[in-house]
């Protein structure tokens, strides 16, 4: 099978053979998957990462291994398992123990012994043939077309502002980055009944968020000081932070969602004297996203800017690095 | 009457009339004021300081001004405004309008219009005589000797953290920094029933934290890595932040105590990775202080390193700056 390799900033296309299917583990077969920022900062050499990446999908269950008879946990037990087959999927990205402190408190996705789809040492799913645990796969409804389904897992990953911030109806809140990301942070948080003015470089980016509901202008030198109650920093830069904290009111929240590599330099005295909330967030739960893009609360396809075969995963990477392109696909 | 006074980094001691009492005002004469790191700070030239600081004291309310009718909120409506004349007291720094929305919501200490006594246009506690808005004072219960009593502030400050998080019974808090602040913090949350292991530089320090209940360690090179459900910074510096991050555990607090100015390196990462919440703590209010106080809950007096007159202020300010020296008293 096909299958994507990343190591030293290099992507190559390689044929390995079909991977086994461990204990509690479905094998995919991928029908389509996204290129996130987090793939291109991967390939900029981050984590020293060397593998498959990739982990944002959505494929098809080919076959199941549940030979312990303990297919998981709620969706697979026992036999039902075999259910999964030739079901269309999406799945959580991180492979918990299952038996820590953090799984048995539904909080898998911080397990300290947890491997991460495409990330920490499990491949991803930039290849013919994917695995993942049986408890981890999420069945993609109908009404979600395949090429929605990729927008799932970073969808979930706005949701969790939802899971960390109670927001009341009507609340303003300032999304700072008219990316990937900060356009589905812009529609999760307006169809979750929040006020959401976006704070972008590109008007025609902007205009996505526009259509579900959001104002915006273009990010200018001076930005509004101390005005809103919430701030999301989804710009992927340092600069981001700052312009957050400044922008956010007294005991106001920032909810930063850039990951931004080595040290980020921050003025604290406003966040301290203004008593600032700064919250780190990350991956989210699946079905609130599963949700959100079945009723058509958040659109994606204007954000689906390129397509490419997995055999032309070089260009694909190029395309998605390039500055205006947002979701570049790959299919198998 | 003798009045410190602050400029461009040098401290000289005036002569000057008695202050005028503004309307709702109380005139305070000095008992005994503390010199804070803030007051050091604000030497070493932040916020461009220039006039009489000092915002730790106690004194003894010596006129009052109510022509208007109007003492303020609650303790001093009216003709009661003459009950206050002679009473020791500590006052709340921030002198706030009283009319916008924060002041509406018990908010005044972020009231965008306000002053800060010997922090921002108000003239401070370092000379004989201080004016506040009576709605500032608190009076000072027999059980706090005078000399403790010029701690209610920070420890007010410390006390903050509780109406920020909430801390169960139990739960294990890591304090970093055993300056003033540091071992005022170790005590407020043990205390209030969490039990804090304080990292410090000083084993006779982190003695007054231990004689609190409070365990501690010299912070070594290697210090813990996520292992805390909260972890407060408190050591004044850059560093403290990103060790604070670092020992912190998934889903954790980190409560940012240091005023540190400029700007601050921070690995933002690890706190998106983990999803950790830092929140900004700045002044509290003086009710819990003055009672944990007046229980002998925290411990003061061996945090009193000196003590100086007013005229002896430059000295003062000197002693304070010098590494060792905890709290640093002046006396009119």
């Amino acid at each position: 099978m096909l299958t994507v390799h990343l190591e030293s900033g290099k992507v190559d296309v390689r044929d390995r053979p079909i991977p086994r299917i461990p204990r509690g583990f479905a094998r995919i077969r991928l029908l389509a998957a996204g290129i996130c920022s987090t793939d291109l900062e991967l390939q900029r050499g981050y984590y020293g990462f060397s593998g498959t990446p990739g982990h944002e999908f959505v494929g098809e269950v080919d076959a199941v291994n549940d030979e312990d008879g303990s297919g998981g946990v709620g969706s697979s037990g026992g036999g039902l398992s075999k259910a999964w087959i030739g079901r269309r999927v999406a799945g959580e990205i991180n492979l918990a123990c299952g038996k820590c402190d953090w799984c048995r408190r539904g909080l898998g996705r911080h397990c300290p012994h947890r491997t991460v789809l495409g990330i920490v040492k499990h491949p991803g799913a930039f290849q013919e043939f994917l695995t993942l645990p049986l408890v981890n796969l999420h069945a993609v409804p109908k009404t979600i077309p395949t090429d929605h389904a990729i927008f799932i897992e970073p969808v979930a990953a706005a949701c969790e502002i939802l899971d960390q911030v109670a927001i009341p109806q009507g609340q303003r809140v300032a999304v700072l980055g008219d990316g990937k990301l900060g356009l589905l942070v812009a529609q999760v948080l307006q169809a979750s009944g929040a006020r959401v003015h976006l704070f972008g470089r590109h008007r025609d980016k902007m205009r996505i968020a526009e259509q579900a509901g959001a104002t915006s202008e273009i990010a200018g030198k001076r930005l509004p000081q101390m005005e809103y109650p919430l701030v999301v920093d989804a710009t992927g830069s340092a600069e981001g932070l700052r312009s957050a904290i400044a922008m956010c009111e007294p005991r106001g929240t920032v909810v930063m969602k850039s990951t931004v590599h080595g040290l980020v330099k921050v003025d604290t005295a406003p966040a301290i004297v203004n008593e600032v909330t700064l919250i780190g967030s990350r991956c989210g739960r699946f079905e609130p996203a599963i949700k959100l893009l079945s009723r058509g609360k958040v659109r994606v396809e204007s954000l689906i800017s390129e397509e490419f075969p997995l055999s032309e995963a070089r260009k694909a990477f190029a395309r998605g690095a390039t500055k205006g392109i947002l979701k570049v696909l790959l299919r198998p």
